[in-house]
C-alpha cells in the first residue's frame, strides 16, 4: 500500500492538431506548465480546494472541471473509496489554442494517481485524461492531453497514444496574441463538409509530414506542414493570420499554422535559431495589426506530465 | 551514344488507393504483366504498330493511347529527333482496377527509355508516365504508375515518389470479379462532398496505417486499413462487396477494400498462407453472387518495371 498523502504534477502546454493533423496529433510544448497538488483527505470524493492563476473563471464543479473530471474518473475506476483535494496553480492561458484546459487535467490525473495504492503507468491514464478533457471540449479528442502524458509529438486516437519520432534539432516557436476567440464561431466554420480534391491534398500533406518525422527529412516535413481543411476556413478569426505566417516562412520556418483552436500560431522550425527568430517575426506580424502578444520557443520532442516534490 | 535499337520491358499490375490512401498510396503487385517492345525507327515520332491480347479495344492514336502518350512525352523531353515503334503484350485485364492502363504507359516508357541515348534511372520516367496516365484516368494521379515503375508500396504525390517500408512478410491478395464498372459512375459517386468527422476517421486510419507500415507492426495495419470516405460510396456498385470483404477478414486478412476503381478487391495478409486462404474465400464470396473470378496472390514488396531481353 502507497503512503503517500500528497503528490504534485506538472503538464507543459501542446500544440494541438499540428495543422496537418486535425484532432489527431498533437506536441507538447515546454513553456508554461499547469500544476496541480493533491492530497489525501478521510472522506470519498473529489474537491477542488483552490484555483490560482486563472486568466478567465473557472469551474469549481467536479463535473465542470476539466481537472476535476479527470481524477474523478480515475477514482471510479481505481480507487472509488479514496477522497482526494485538489489544488490548482495555471500557468498556461486559457482559451489560447496552447491546450490549458487539457493540462490542467493531465496535471491532475498524474499527481492523483500518485496517491494510489497501486499507480498506473502515466500513459494509461489517457483514458480518464480524455474524459476530463471532454469537459471543455465537448468531445474525447486526445491530440492535447495525449501529447501532454507522452510529451513529443504524438498520434492520439480514441484508443491509442503513440509517441512519433521528429529529428533532434527541431523546435517550435509559439506566439499568443492576446485576443479570446469564441469556441462556438471556430467550431461553426468547420460545419460544411469537403470536397474529395482538398482531402487527397490533406492526407497527401498528412503522408508527406509522417515520413518526413519519421526519416528526420526536413523537405519532406516542409512539404507536408500545410493545412488546406481548416486553417483557411478558420484564418479570418485571427487577425493578421496571413502575414504573421509568412513572417514565420520568411524567417525560414519549414512551415506554420494555427495551434489548437487557435489563435495560438505556431511555427516548426530546424533549430534553436531559426525559431527564436521566426517567433519575434510572427510577434511583430502581431503588433503590426495592433495585437501584443506572448512568444516562447521550445524543441518538438520535450518532456511531458511529471511528479514534482510536493 | 547507345547503339539500342530494340528494347523491351514489362510492369506489373498494381493495387491503387490502398483503401486509406486514395490517389496517392499504391502497391505493385506481381502477377500479370504488360510488356512493351521498342524498335527505333528512322523517321521521328511514336507509332503504335500492333496490340496483342486487349481484351478490349484500345485506341492506337498516340494522343489517345497511355503508352504512346507516355513515350511521346518522354521523347519531346529526352530526343525530339528520335522515331519510336511500340508493340504493345497486354497482360493485364483492363477497366479491372489494377493498373491495366499505367501498367502500358510505364512498360513502354522504360522500354523507349532504353533507346535513349542516355536513358534516364527509371523513377525519373515518373512525370512521363503521368503524362501517359491521365489519358486513361484523366488525371495526373501516381498512386498506380508510380508504384509500378518502384514496385512495393509507395506514396505518390504529384511531384514525387517515395517508397515505403512494409513487413517482409506481408502479403496481398487480389481477387478480380468478370465484370465492368462504368467508370463514370465510380467516379460520380464520389461528388459529394465529407464532413469533418468521416475526414478525421480517415487520416487517423491513414496514420495508423503508415506508422504501422513504418514499424512492421501489424496491428496498427489492422486498425489502420480501413477506407470510410471512398469504400462506402463505390461498394454498392459491386456487387457481393460486403460478403466478400467479410470472407477476407474471416480468413485473417488484416484488412480488404477495393482495388483502385473497382471491381477488384485486395486484402492484405500476413503470410502468403493466410493470402492464400483469403484469395480463396474473397473468390467464393463473388461465387455467390452469381460471378466467376480471377484470384492471385503476391508480397507487397514485390518488383516494379523492368527490363527484359528484347
Amino acid at each position: 500500500m502507497s503512503t503517500v498523502h500528497r503528490a504534485q504534477a506538472s503538464a507543459p502546454a501542446s500544440v494541438g492538431n499540428v495543422g496537418v493533423g486535425f484532432d489527431l496529433l498533437g506536441h507538447g510544448f515546454e513553456g508554461p506548465r499547469d500544476r496541480v497538488v493533491a492530497t489525501r483527505r478521510s472522506t470519498p470524493g473529489v474537491r477542488i480546494i483552490a484555483i490560482h492563476g486563472a486568466d478567465q473563471d473557472l469551474p469549481t464543479a467536479i463535473d465542470e472541471n476539466t481537472a476535476g473530471r479527470a481524477v474523478q474518473s480515475l477514482l471510479a475506476a481505481r480507487a472509488p473509496t479514496l477522497g482526494i483535494d485538489l489544488e490548482l496553480f495555471k500557468g498556461i492561458p486559457l482559451a489560447a489554442g496552447m491546450g490549458g484546459s487539457a493540462a490542467s487535467a493531465v496535471a491532475a490525473a498524474a499527481a492523483a494517481n500518485a496517491l494510489l495504492p497501486e499507480p498506473l503507468p502515466l500513459p494509461e491514464l489517457y483514458r480518464h485524461t480524455l474524459d476530463g478533457e471532454a469537459v471543455a471540449a465537448g468531445a474525447r479528442t486526445g491530440d492535447n492531453v495525449g501529447s501532454q502524458l507522452l510529451g513529443g509529438l504524438v498520434l492520439a486516437t480514441p484508443d491509442r497514444l503513440i509517441r512519433l519520432d521528429v529529428p533532434d534539432d527541431l523546435h517550435c516557436a509559439l506566439v499568443r496574441p492576446h485576443l479570446r476567440l469564441a469556441t462556438r464561431q471556430s467550431r461553426a466554420v468547420l460545419e460544411q463538409p469537403w470536397p474529395l480534391a482538398d482531402i487527397v491534398s490533406q492526407t497527401t500533406a498528412l503522408a508527406l509530414f509522417l515520413t518526413g518525422c519519421q526519416r528526420s527529412d526536413y523537405m519532406l516535413i516542409a512539404d507536408g506542414l500545410r493545412d488546406v481543411l481548416v486553417e483557411p476556413r478558420r484564418a479570418p478569426l485571427i487577425p493578421g493570420f496571413a502575414r504573421v505566417k509568412q513572417a514565420a516562412l520568411a524567417a525560414g520556418a519549414l512551415g506554420a499554422s494555427i495551434s489548437g483552436a487557435g489563435p495560438s500560431v505556431f511555427a516548426w522550425c530546424r533549430g534553436q535559431d531559426v525559431a527564436r527568430r521566426a517567433a519575434a517575426a510572427m510577434a511583430d506580424g502581431f503588433a503590426e495589426v495592433g495585437l501584443p502578444c506572448s512568444q516562447w520557443t521550445a524543441p518538438v520532442a520535450g518532456e511531458g506530465v511529471r511528479l514534482e516534490p510536493a
